[in-house]
């Protein structure tokens, strides 16, 4: 198996300090859970950014001024910005990131509830989005949530709306409304991948372990952070987002799977 | 096995008379239409209506209209209507047929694509059309086009958001944008309903026919009709939803498999 | 999808004329069979042979005197002999029909259950199966009655002890104390053969039929025959294997799938 | 979840102190691993006997013997002995454990290729194991490696012929020649069990931990032990079972799921 390559959702646009005071919002702290992570063994940030007063934005602007601040302190780390922003915001609004020509963003591939709300990412949507990031040569992690989101973005990809193989995909898991966390609906979705595609496993809330061991397990990769859940065990807030990759880590070294640097994650993904 | 209950989807609210010129716009084509299905071997219609030039319409009083002239016609049959109307229709619109206190009524269970446009079944939605099929004494279909569909009514129904036990399922499958019509997504989806459920298959277009035959040889039941496929088979336009219901007809035969009659479809589904 | 090819396992070294007065022993018979087959629209003739008075044989000579009547008869179709025998053979004896550079010979891929009795084909056997068969340039068929003899027969082939790619498998399901004749059962190991093999299904008794439906809707081929089931339909025995083939060809019909012949089929499986 | 039952298999009928050491022979040898099992978390140890020279045996009073010594030491543990013993044995000599009247014994479901030799399990054996274990009132633990093996089982537990609901399953995935130790086949084979039944999954070799990380995971128990896998990591040889037992441990805290006490397992195991 190849070596594990651990992202970190250090921010998300809907968690907040009252929840977990240790969640980012300014610069200073989004950079100080950037370096936790990574020193912990994340090779790859997920990035979301907030206005210094929490509120979620995906000004351009801000991205740059978070990139920048992290990218001085932890060079190698992969960078993988958020085209998903906060739920209601618009497709011209969420692209902003990507005029930053960062080497991965994500791109998520379908519209489900997302709670209460519609997480809304219609096909025409999609298309412009594949069509930016084709254009600045960057690498979509696809995030599927339902099997017709995987069905979706091959069907792009065959046309070639959107980037194609090697293809990284993220299937988020347990989020109220779409599919479920659990083991065998992470393996039917997996089964369903082009061969020589790499994926990563997120699974949300009291799921995030169980989802973790199970990526570890089948040869994918893991993805934890406060974006996901802010829970280092039950009732037990996580200090930081490193203590979640420290998590995963010990979980990985006691199933035998090596954790991947950057420069190894680099070379998983085919960046 | 149960006899296999067979419904006719006869109308929709996407098809048109240019796509095939038997789709049913009046009341009178309506009408003519439920009963070459029934003559053919359905149990059930399902049913949406149109104004006579073809527009979709969750009209209270043409739904009365129509429902009044197929049961002086074919008193025995079980008449489904829709409370998913056309894309854009709001909640209120689309539940005046659950004002008729029809024995069942459909509930879409999730928002998603529906090719480029979104279909939206909010879970505040939801909650309403469930409440109002508690209160009316109305037996949901349970439409499902993705995995966390079916988590989100399960969900639900444990809460008694909306009518529990005997649940019955319709999994759609092969809307683009939705779950592929594959029978592994089929076999995936219902190996995860409760026990003592009853499901239906819905293929979409080209999948009518495959998923006919998975659902007949699965033990479920069978949807088709003008709203889910237009053609006989390749390229040949049906003339008449009863030549789609005869074909399955013709398939379940062939596989052993009995048709229920509208009284042991009531039977069946716990009406 | 590709063409359908239909097998008929014509004879079976298990089933006899007091259960069906059709069953073939003589090499008359045999022919006659295999003719009513293919004239139905089998591509594939699967041949076992017996002695006159119906016990089952592996013998050299038998098998090149049924094989040469079938030839004269019907020569482009296409003989896949059986080293499977009947319980309680030796492998030597098992393996004659290799003998006469069939273009293709089922090989069993494991040990299991076969009823009270046990169908043993153990690894040193199937490395013995294997090597005849790279020698003689057969083909195999390879039979997996579990999931355990595809794994086997996948890791015996990277080894090379065995015929490597394209491989066909022939999944036979509903054996009693073997894998049941579900569609998600034939789903889920269909799911793991290599890209680029081909693959039958073969339901045991009454699961002759349903399938052989799922494999026409699936993709893969299909094959019927008085070895695996007597009965056109519940009850009433079919008069020939050309009954059997001709009911497979009819749901192929409904179900929009071509049927193969010998040439097309040649060609789909790499002969 | 409930609490998670662990199974210690701690000598096996094939492996060697050539192999590890730390294999128990002799009666004082069996009663150190079984103590360091259940000291490190174990509810359960499943046994197997041998000579003091290391040859496999099912003798009775062997097992007497070392069950007295076991119980004197650690009364409380569940005790399973196997009745599957060493391949080539009988089926009059794998059963005389029965005779001690232990509350549980494994009843090996089918037959399989097991390596080169044959594991042999035919449904006449079957039926007389499962006769004596109504019988003597002893709650099987029935061991699938195939999905056969459990429709075997579950139709023999219909007919009465075998003890029925609650029961307690054990896959044991990766033996060569048997269905492979992956996530996705542990969770097709749990799926297909009766409501109410508990499980526990077996990894072989380097298998071992992840089926074990799944097990926590998706809620069933599980089993480790020398008798499975002779290493607590890559190349690192296991000083004892307790080694074993304690990383399972450990990733079931790091997994959120409490461990069982062995008054606990009965409560589960409903003894």
């Amino acid at each position: 198996m190849e070596k594990l390559i651990i992202t970190a959702a250090i921010c998300g646009a809907e968690v907040t300090k009252e929840q977990n005071p240790a969640v980012p919002y300014t610069v200073e702290e989004i950079v100080r859970e950037a370096r936790s992570a990574v020193e912990a063994g994340a090779a790859i940030v997920h990035l979301h950014v907030r206005r210094d007063d929490g509120t979620p934005t995906q000004d351009r602007e801000r991205f740059r001024e978070c990139i920048d601040a992290i990218k001085s302190k932890i060079p190698d780390v992969i960078l993988i910005p958020s085209t998903g922003g906060a739920v209601g915001m618009s497709a011209e609004e969420r692209l902003q990131p990507t005029e930053l020509f960062p080497e991965m963003a994500t791109l998520d591939c379908g519209t489900c509830n997302f709670g209460d709300d519609i997480f809304d990412n219609t096909m025409p949507m999609m298309r412009i989005f594949g069509k930016r990031m084709l254009e600045n040569h960057i690498k979509p992690e696809y995030e599927c949530f339902e099997m017709g989101h995987l069905d979706t973005i091959l069907t792009m990809a065959k046309k070639g709306e959107v980037p194609g193989a090697p293809m990284q995909f993220n299937f988020v898991l347990g989020v109220p409304g779409c599919t479920p966390a659990t083991v065998g609906n992470l393996d039917w979705m997996v089964r369903q991948i082009p061969a020589g595609s790499t994926w990563t496993v997120t699974g949300i809330g009291r799921h995030a372990f169980p989802m973790a061991a199970a990526g570890i397990v089948m040869g994918g990769n893991v993805r934890v952070g406060f974006e996901d859940n802010l829970y280092r065990s039950r009732g037990v807030l996580a200090k930081s987002n490193g203590e979640l990759v420290s998590k995963v880590v010990r979980l990985a070294k006691e199933l035998g799977r090596e954790i991947a640097t950057p420069a190894e994650a680099r070379k998983i993904l085919g960046l």
